[in-house]
Protein backbone atom coordinates (compact mmCIF):
# COMPACT_ATOMS: atom_id res chain seq x y z
CA UNK A 1 0.00 0.00 0.00
CA UNK A 2 2.95 2.44 -1.12
CA UNK A 3 1.93 6.49 -1.94
CA UNK A 4 3.30 7.01 -5.26
CA UNK A 5 3.39 10.28 -7.34
CA UNK A 6 3.97 10.33 -11.10
CA UNK A 7 4.52 13.50 -12.95
CA UNK A 8 5.87 14.81 -16.17
CA UNK A 9 8.42 18.21 -15.47
CA UNK A 10 10.74 19.87 -17.22
CA UNK A 11 14.43 20.18 -16.83
CA UNK A 12 14.37 23.09 -14.92
CA UNK A 13 11.53 21.63 -12.78
CA UNK A 14 8.33 22.86 -13.63
CA UNK A 15 5.15 20.51 -13.75
CA UNK A 16 2.78 23.38 -15.25
CA UNK A 17 2.74 25.70 -18.10
CA UNK A 18 1.42 28.98 -18.56
CA UNK A 19 0.96 29.68 -22.15
CA UNK A 20 -2.81 28.71 -22.30
CA UNK A 21 -5.43 30.67 -24.07
CA UNK A 22 -9.21 30.14 -23.91
CA UNK A 23 -8.03 29.00 -27.79
CA UNK A 24 -5.61 26.55 -26.46
CA UNK A 25 -6.73 25.09 -23.10
CA UNK A 26 -3.82 23.29 -23.05
CA UNK A 27 -0.90 25.33 -24.56
CA UNK A 28 2.34 24.41 -26.35
CA UNK A 29 4.29 24.24 -23.30
CA UNK A 30 2.25 21.79 -22.03
CA UNK A 31 2.00 19.72 -25.29
CA UNK A 32 5.69 19.41 -25.13
CA UNK A 33 5.84 18.64 -21.79
CA UNK A 34 3.50 15.52 -22.06
CA UNK A 35 4.61 15.15 -25.70
CA UNK A 36 6.51 11.29 -24.71
CA UNK A 37 3.83 10.13 -22.23
CA UNK A 38 1.09 11.28 -24.74
CA UNK A 39 2.62 8.91 -27.63
CA UNK A 40 2.99 5.89 -25.70
CA UNK A 41 0.81 3.27 -26.86
CA UNK A 42 -0.62 2.72 -23.02
CA UNK A 43 -1.68 6.42 -23.36
CA UNK A 44 -3.19 6.83 -26.97
CA UNK A 45 -5.26 3.57 -25.51
CA UNK A 46 -5.82 3.88 -22.02
CA UNK A 47 -6.82 7.60 -21.97
CA UNK A 48 -7.54 8.56 -25.59
CA UNK A 49 -9.18 5.31 -26.36
CA UNK A 50 -7.41 4.94 -29.70
CA UNK A 51 -7.62 0.74 -30.03
CA UNK A 52 -5.71 0.28 -32.67
CA UNK A 53 -2.35 -0.41 -31.13
CA UNK A 54 -0.39 2.27 -32.53
CA UNK A 55 1.67 4.45 -30.04
CA UNK A 56 5.34 4.33 -28.97
CA UNK A 57 6.47 1.11 -27.02
CA UNK A 58 9.72 1.39 -25.44
CA UNK A 59 10.82 2.69 -21.94
CA UNK A 60 8.56 5.75 -21.86
CA UNK A 61 5.37 3.35 -22.65
CA UNK A 62 6.88 1.13 -19.86
CA UNK A 63 6.88 4.11 -17.44
CA UNK A 64 3.24 4.89 -19.08
CA UNK A 65 1.95 1.44 -18.34
CA UNK A 66 3.65 1.18 -14.81
CA UNK A 67 1.23 4.44 -14.15
CA UNK A 68 -1.76 2.35 -13.98
CA UNK A 69 -0.41 -0.63 -12.17
CA UNK A 70 -1.25 -1.47 -9.20
CA UNK A 71 -2.91 1.68 -8.04
CA UNK A 72 -6.21 1.51 -5.62
CA UNK A 73 -7.31 4.86 -4.89
CA UNK A 74 -6.13 8.15 -6.52
CA UNK A 75 -6.01 11.79 -4.61
CA UNK A 76 -5.79 14.94 -6.53
CA UNK A 77 -6.35 18.26 -5.71
CA UNK A 78 -9.40 21.38 -6.67
CA UNK A 79 -7.21 22.71 -10.04
CA UNK A 80 -6.70 19.13 -11.52
CA UNK A 81 -10.15 17.91 -11.15
CA UNK A 82 -11.09 21.56 -12.41
CA UNK A 83 -12.96 23.03 -10.03
CA UNK A 84 -11.10 26.44 -9.77
CA UNK A 85 -12.31 26.90 -13.60
CA UNK A 86 -15.50 25.73 -13.26
CA UNK A 87 -16.17 26.30 -9.65
CA UNK A 88 -19.80 27.70 -10.05
CA UNK A 89 -20.79 24.56 -12.31
CA UNK A 90 -22.31 21.97 -9.90
CA UNK A 91 -22.95 19.83 -12.78
CA UNK A 92 -19.10 19.48 -13.67
CA UNK A 93 -17.91 16.22 -13.75
CA UNK A 94 -13.96 16.73 -14.62
CA UNK A 95 -12.40 16.64 -17.92
CA UNK A 96 -12.39 13.02 -19.05
CA UNK A 97 -15.85 12.69 -20.15
CA UNK A 98 -17.40 9.41 -19.38
CA UNK A 99 -14.78 7.36 -19.83
CA UNK A 100 -12.33 8.87 -17.10
CA UNK A 101 -8.92 6.89 -17.09
CA UNK A 102 -8.73 6.16 -13.43
CA UNK A 103 -11.61 3.09 -12.94
CA UNK A 104 -10.82 3.66 -9.39
CA UNK A 105 -12.12 6.08 -6.28
CA UNK A 106 -10.60 9.18 -6.74
CA UNK A 107 -10.54 11.41 -3.74
CA UNK A 108 -10.57 15.16 -4.85
CA UNK A 109 -9.50 17.94 -2.18
CA UNK A 110 -11.48 21.03 -1.88
CA UNK A 111 -12.60 23.23 0.94
CA UNK A 112 -16.18 23.15 -0.76
CA UNK A 113 -16.82 19.50 -0.81
CA UNK A 114 -19.95 17.88 -3.08
CA UNK A 115 -21.78 14.73 -3.94
CA UNK A 116 -19.73 11.98 -5.41
CA UNK A 117 -19.62 11.40 -9.11
CA UNK A 118 -19.84 8.15 -10.36
CA UNK A 119 -18.92 6.63 -13.71
CA UNK A 120 -19.74 3.22 -15.32
CA UNK A 121 -16.15 2.31 -15.68
CA UNK A 122 -15.50 2.03 -11.93
CA UNK A 123 -14.10 5.87 -11.44
CA UNK A 124 -15.60 7.34 -8.57
CA UNK A 125 -14.84 10.95 -7.58
CA UNK A 126 -15.47 11.74 -3.78
CA UNK A 127 -14.49 15.70 -2.44
CA UNK A 128 -13.20 16.01 0.48
CA UNK A 129 -11.75 19.24 2.76
CA UNK A 130 -8.95 17.26 4.69
CA UNK A 131 -5.65 17.33 5.19
CA UNK A 132 -3.00 15.16 3.13
CA UNK A 133 -2.58 12.56 5.90
CA UNK A 134 -6.32 12.70 6.85
CA UNK A 135 -7.06 12.22 3.07
CA UNK A 136 -4.51 9.19 2.84
CA UNK A 137 -6.68 7.44 5.75
CA UNK A 138 -9.48 8.18 3.55
CA UNK A 139 -8.32 6.79 0.51
CA UNK A 140 -6.60 3.83 2.06
CA UNK A 141 -9.73 2.56 3.20
CA UNK A 142 -11.14 2.94 -0.45
CA UNK A 143 -7.50 1.01 -2.19
CA UNK A 144 -8.48 -2.43 -1.31
CA UNK A 145 -5.03 -2.95 0.02
CA UNK A 146 -3.30 -1.89 -3.27
CA UNK A 147 -1.24 1.57 -3.86
CA UNK A 148 -2.73 5.39 -3.50
CA UNK A 149 -1.47 7.66 -6.04
CA UNK A 150 -1.17 11.35 -5.46
CA UNK A 151 -1.80 12.50 -9.25
CA UNK A 152 -1.31 16.30 -8.47
CA UNK A 153 -1.43 18.99 -9.49
CA UNK A 154 2.12 20.20 -8.44
CA UNK A 155 0.87 22.28 -5.43
CA UNK A 156 -0.92 19.13 -4.33
CA UNK A 157 1.70 17.21 -4.75
CA UNK A 158 4.48 19.01 -3.15
CA UNK A 159 2.60 19.15 0.36
CA UNK A 160 2.50 15.47 0.31
CA UNK A 161 6.07 15.31 -0.60
CA UNK A 162 6.81 17.60 2.31
CA UNK A 163 4.68 15.83 4.84
CA UNK A 164 6.83 12.74 4.42
CA UNK A 165 4.14 10.93 2.85
CA UNK A 166 5.44 9.36 -0.50
CA UNK A 167 7.10 6.36 -0.89
CA UNK A 168 7.83 6.58 -4.36
CA UNK A 169 7.79 9.48 -6.58
CA UNK A 170 8.61 9.00 -10.48
CA UNK A 171 9.30 11.96 -12.61
CA UNK A 172 8.93 11.73 -16.24
CA UNK A 173 11.91 14.90 -17.14
CA UNK A 174 11.15 16.48 -20.19
CA UNK A 175 14.75 18.28 -22.12
CA UNK A 176 13.24 20.91 -22.06
CA UNK A 177 13.18 24.49 -20.41
CA UNK A 178 10.50 26.13 -19.48
CA UNK A 179 11.28 29.18 -17.06
CA UNK A 180 7.90 29.58 -15.33
CA UNK A 181 5.18 27.78 -13.39
CA UNK A 182 4.89 25.83 -10.57
CA UNK A 183 7.98 24.24 -9.80
CA UNK A 184 7.99 20.64 -8.32
CA UNK A 185 11.80 21.35 -6.13
CA UNK A 186 10.30 24.30 -4.78
CA UNK A 187 11.52 23.89 -0.88
CA UNK A 188 12.41 20.50 -1.46
CA UNK A 189 15.76 20.76 -0.02
CA UNK A 190 16.93 17.00 1.43
CA UNK A 191 13.92 15.35 0.09
CA UNK A 192 15.81 12.84 -1.41
CA UNK A 193 17.16 11.81 1.91
CA UNK A 194 16.35 8.37 2.96
CA UNK A 195 15.25 7.26 -0.81
CA UNK A 196 17.11 5.54 -3.32
CA UNK A 197 17.21 7.14 -6.71
CA UNK A 198 17.08 5.03 -10.07
CA UNK A 199 17.06 6.77 -13.52
CA UNK A 200 16.76 5.62 -16.80
CA UNK A 201 16.65 7.29 -20.60
CA UNK A 202 13.92 7.11 -22.81
CA UNK A 203 14.31 7.16 -26.47
CA UNK A 204 12.95 10.20 -26.82
CA UNK A 205 15.12 12.01 -24.32
CA UNK A 206 12.88 11.97 -21.75
CA UNK A 207 14.88 11.11 -18.40
CA UNK A 208 12.57 8.76 -15.63
CA UNK A 209 14.02 8.99 -11.67
CA UNK A 210 12.25 7.42 -9.60
CA UNK A 211 12.64 7.94 -6.13
CA UNK A 212 11.31 5.24 -3.54
CA UNK A 213 12.28 4.01 0.03
CA UNK B 1 36.11 25.56 -31.97
CA UNK B 2 33.02 25.30 -30.79
CA UNK B 3 31.86 27.46 -27.26
CA UNK B 4 31.33 24.17 -24.35
CA UNK B 5 29.90 23.65 -20.84
CA UNK B 6 30.40 21.50 -18.85
CA UNK B 7 28.85 21.65 -14.78
CA UNK B 8 27.74 19.44 -12.47
CA UNK B 9 24.05 20.73 -10.74
CA UNK B 10 21.52 19.18 -8.51
CA UNK B 11 18.10 17.66 -9.79
CA UNK B 12 16.41 21.16 -8.41
CA UNK B 13 19.29 23.09 -10.85
CA UNK B 14 21.87 24.11 -8.27
CA UNK B 15 25.19 24.60 -9.35
CA UNK B 16 26.78 25.94 -6.40
CA UNK B 17 26.31 25.25 -2.67
CA UNK B 18 25.74 27.37 0.33
CA UNK B 19 26.92 25.09 3.43
CA UNK B 20 30.44 25.92 3.29
CA UNK B 21 32.05 27.34 6.70
CA UNK B 22 35.82 28.06 7.29
CA UNK B 23 36.28 24.67 9.06
CA UNK B 24 34.60 22.86 5.76
CA UNK B 25 35.33 25.51 2.84
CA UNK B 26 34.05 23.04 0.49
CA UNK B 27 30.51 21.40 2.33
CA UNK B 28 29.07 18.32 2.59
CA UNK B 29 26.44 19.55 -0.25
CA UNK B 30 29.48 20.32 -2.75
CA UNK B 31 30.93 16.80 -2.27
CA UNK B 32 27.53 15.04 -2.74
CA UNK B 33 27.20 17.17 -5.96
CA UNK B 34 30.71 16.09 -7.03
CA UNK B 35 30.78 12.94 -5.56
CA UNK B 36 30.63 10.90 -9.11
CA UNK B 37 32.99 13.27 -11.26
CA UNK B 38 35.29 13.36 -7.79
CA UNK B 39 35.12 9.37 -8.47
CA UNK B 40 36.38 9.02 -11.83
CA UNK B 41 39.63 7.48 -12.67
CA UNK B 42 39.99 10.99 -15.09
CA UNK B 43 39.60 13.16 -12.04
CA UNK B 44 41.91 11.13 -9.64
CA UNK B 45 44.60 11.02 -12.25
CA UNK B 46 44.19 14.76 -13.72
CA UNK B 47 42.88 16.83 -10.89
CA UNK B 48 44.49 15.13 -7.75
CA UNK B 49 47.21 13.86 -9.47
CA UNK B 50 46.76 10.20 -8.28
CA UNK B 51 48.65 7.58 -10.73
CA UNK B 52 47.40 4.73 -9.25
CA UNK B 53 45.07 3.92 -11.88
CA UNK B 54 42.14 3.74 -8.92
CA UNK B 55 38.54 5.41 -9.99
CA UNK B 56 35.51 4.60 -11.80
CA UNK B 57 36.08 3.72 -15.47
CA UNK B 58 31.97 3.38 -16.40
CA UNK B 59 29.87 6.54 -17.95
CA UNK B 60 30.89 9.14 -15.42
CA UNK B 61 34.26 8.79 -16.64
CA UNK B 62 33.95 8.78 -20.06
CA UNK B 63 32.33 12.48 -19.67
CA UNK B 64 35.12 13.29 -16.95
CA UNK B 65 37.61 12.48 -19.99
CA UNK B 66 35.94 14.07 -22.55
CA UNK B 67 36.05 16.91 -20.33
CA UNK B 68 39.59 17.47 -21.26
CA UNK B 69 39.23 16.47 -24.58
CA UNK B 70 39.73 19.04 -27.60
CA UNK B 71 39.90 22.44 -25.55
CA UNK B 72 42.60 24.92 -26.17
CA UNK B 73 41.47 28.01 -24.22
CA UNK B 74 38.77 28.04 -21.16
CA UNK B 75 37.02 31.30 -19.80
CA UNK B 76 36.33 31.66 -16.01
CA UNK B 77 34.51 34.40 -13.68
CA UNK B 78 36.07 35.87 -10.92
CA UNK B 79 34.77 33.52 -8.06
CA UNK B 80 35.72 30.42 -9.60
CA UNK B 81 39.37 31.77 -9.87
CA UNK B 82 39.34 32.65 -6.01
CA UNK B 83 39.38 36.10 -6.47
CA UNK B 84 36.14 36.93 -4.71
CA UNK B 85 37.59 35.22 -1.58
CA UNK B 86 41.07 37.01 -1.53
CA UNK B 87 40.50 39.90 -3.04
CA UNK B 88 43.53 41.56 -1.05
CA UNK B 89 46.38 39.02 -2.21
CA UNK B 90 48.21 40.22 -5.23
CA UNK B 91 50.30 36.46 -4.84
CA UNK B 92 46.71 34.40 -5.25
CA UNK B 93 47.60 31.67 -7.73
CA UNK B 94 44.43 29.80 -7.66
CA UNK B 95 42.87 26.81 -5.39
CA UNK B 96 44.97 24.10 -7.70
CA UNK B 97 48.84 24.43 -6.01
CA UNK B 98 51.21 24.48 -8.73
CA UNK B 99 49.91 21.97 -11.19
CA UNK B 100 46.60 23.53 -12.48
CA UNK B 101 44.62 21.00 -14.49
CA UNK B 102 43.76 23.23 -17.46
CA UNK B 103 47.83 22.92 -19.38
CA UNK B 104 45.92 25.46 -21.52
CA UNK B 105 45.54 29.62 -21.60
CA UNK B 106 42.59 30.38 -18.81
CA UNK B 107 40.74 33.66 -19.53
CA UNK B 108 39.51 35.08 -15.82
CA UNK B 109 36.99 37.36 -16.25
CA UNK B 110 36.84 40.64 -13.55
CA UNK B 111 36.57 44.01 -13.18
CA UNK B 112 40.06 44.40 -11.73
CA UNK B 113 42.90 42.41 -14.05
CA UNK B 114 46.21 41.74 -13.10
CA UNK B 115 49.44 40.60 -14.85
CA UNK B 116 48.95 36.84 -15.91
CA UNK B 117 50.38 34.17 -14.34
CA UNK B 118 52.49 31.04 -16.12
CA UNK B 119 52.53 27.32 -14.53
CA UNK B 120 54.75 24.88 -15.81
CA UNK B 121 52.57 22.66 -16.94
CA UNK B 122 51.29 25.03 -19.28
CA UNK B 123 48.28 26.77 -17.75
CA UNK B 124 48.48 30.31 -17.90
CA UNK B 125 45.94 32.56 -16.54
CA UNK B 126 44.92 35.87 -18.14
CA UNK B 127 43.30 38.45 -16.43
CA UNK B 128 40.82 40.65 -18.44
CA UNK B 129 37.55 43.00 -17.58
CA UNK B 130 35.54 42.23 -20.91
CA UNK B 131 31.93 41.34 -21.59
CA UNK B 132 31.19 37.41 -22.81
CA UNK B 133 31.57 37.96 -26.36
CA UNK B 134 34.57 40.34 -25.75
CA UNK B 135 36.10 36.96 -23.81
CA UNK B 136 35.50 34.98 -26.29
CA UNK B 137 36.92 36.65 -28.80
CA UNK B 138 40.03 37.16 -26.78
CA UNK B 139 39.88 32.88 -25.85
CA UNK B 140 39.88 32.44 -29.29
CA UNK B 141 42.83 33.86 -30.52
CA UNK B 142 44.83 31.60 -27.69
CA UNK B 143 42.94 28.23 -28.47
CA UNK B 144 45.28 27.09 -31.29
CA UNK B 145 42.02 25.89 -32.81
CA UNK B 146 40.62 24.06 -30.36
CA UNK B 147 37.14 24.75 -28.64
CA UNK B 148 36.79 27.08 -25.73
CA UNK B 149 35.49 25.93 -22.82
CA UNK B 150 33.28 28.39 -20.45
CA UNK B 151 34.32 26.87 -17.08
CA UNK B 152 32.20 28.85 -14.43
CA UNK B 153 30.84 29.54 -11.72
CA UNK B 154 27.05 29.47 -12.64
CA UNK B 155 26.35 32.92 -12.82
CA UNK B 156 29.11 33.36 -15.62
CA UNK B 157 28.07 30.34 -17.18
CA UNK B 158 24.61 31.88 -17.41
CA UNK B 159 25.65 35.05 -18.87
CA UNK B 160 27.16 32.98 -21.99
CA UNK B 161 24.01 30.59 -22.32
CA UNK B 162 21.80 33.71 -22.52
CA UNK B 163 24.10 35.37 -24.73
CA UNK B 164 23.22 32.69 -27.30
CA UNK B 165 27.33 32.21 -27.34
CA UNK B 166 27.38 28.08 -26.12
CA UNK B 167 27.33 25.41 -28.63
CA UNK B 168 27.33 22.65 -26.17
CA UNK B 169 25.96 21.94 -22.88
CA UNK B 170 26.56 19.57 -20.52
CA UNK B 171 25.43 18.97 -17.22
CA UNK B 172 26.10 16.15 -14.81
CA UNK B 173 23.01 16.15 -12.71
CA UNK B 174 23.49 14.65 -9.22
CA UNK B 175 20.05 12.94 -7.77
CA UNK B 176 20.02 15.34 -4.67
CA UNK B 177 17.82 18.39 -3.70
CA UNK B 178 19.58 21.28 -2.54
CA UNK B 179 17.13 23.71 -2.53
CA UNK B 180 19.34 26.54 -2.19
CA UNK B 181 21.77 28.22 -4.13
CA UNK B 182 22.66 29.50 -7.85
CA UNK B 183 20.12 27.61 -10.08
CA UNK B 184 21.72 27.58 -13.40
CA UNK B 185 18.35 27.20 -15.37
CA UNK B 186 17.15 30.67 -13.55
CA UNK B 187 15.43 32.41 -16.76
CA UNK B 188 16.70 30.42 -19.67
CA UNK B 189 13.10 30.08 -21.07
CA UNK B 190 13.28 28.47 -24.43
CA UNK B 191 17.17 28.11 -24.14
CA UNK B 192 16.75 24.53 -25.64
CA UNK B 193 15.20 25.92 -28.88
CA UNK B 194 17.73 25.04 -31.67
CA UNK B 195 19.86 22.67 -29.92
CA UNK B 196 19.19 18.73 -30.25
CA UNK B 197 19.15 16.77 -26.74
CA UNK B 198 21.09 13.44 -25.62
CA UNK B 199 20.71 12.19 -22.12
CA UNK B 200 22.91 8.78 -20.60
CA UNK B 201 22.44 7.78 -17.49
CA UNK B 202 25.36 6.73 -15.02
CA UNK B 203 25.85 3.99 -13.30
CA UNK B 204 25.90 6.23 -9.98
CA UNK B 205 22.96 7.79 -10.82
CA UNK B 206 23.86 10.95 -12.80
CA UNK B 207 22.49 11.52 -15.38
CA UNK B 208 24.26 13.29 -18.42
CA UNK B 209 22.73 15.89 -20.36
CA UNK B 210 23.75 17.34 -23.54
CA UNK B 211 22.76 20.08 -25.50
CA UNK B 212 24.17 20.56 -29.01
CA UNK B 213 23.98 22.69 -32.10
Amino acid sequence: MAVRVDLNISLDGFATTTDQTPEKPFGEDWMRLTAAYGATRTFRDRVLHIKDGSGTTGVDDKYASAYFDEVGAEIMGAGMFGLHNNPDDPNWRGWWGEEPPFRIPVHVLTHKPRPSISFANGTVFHFLNASPAEALETARATAGGKDIRVGGGASTVREFLKAGLVDRLHVGIAPILLGRGINLWDDLRGFDTGYKVTAETAESGTVHLTFSR
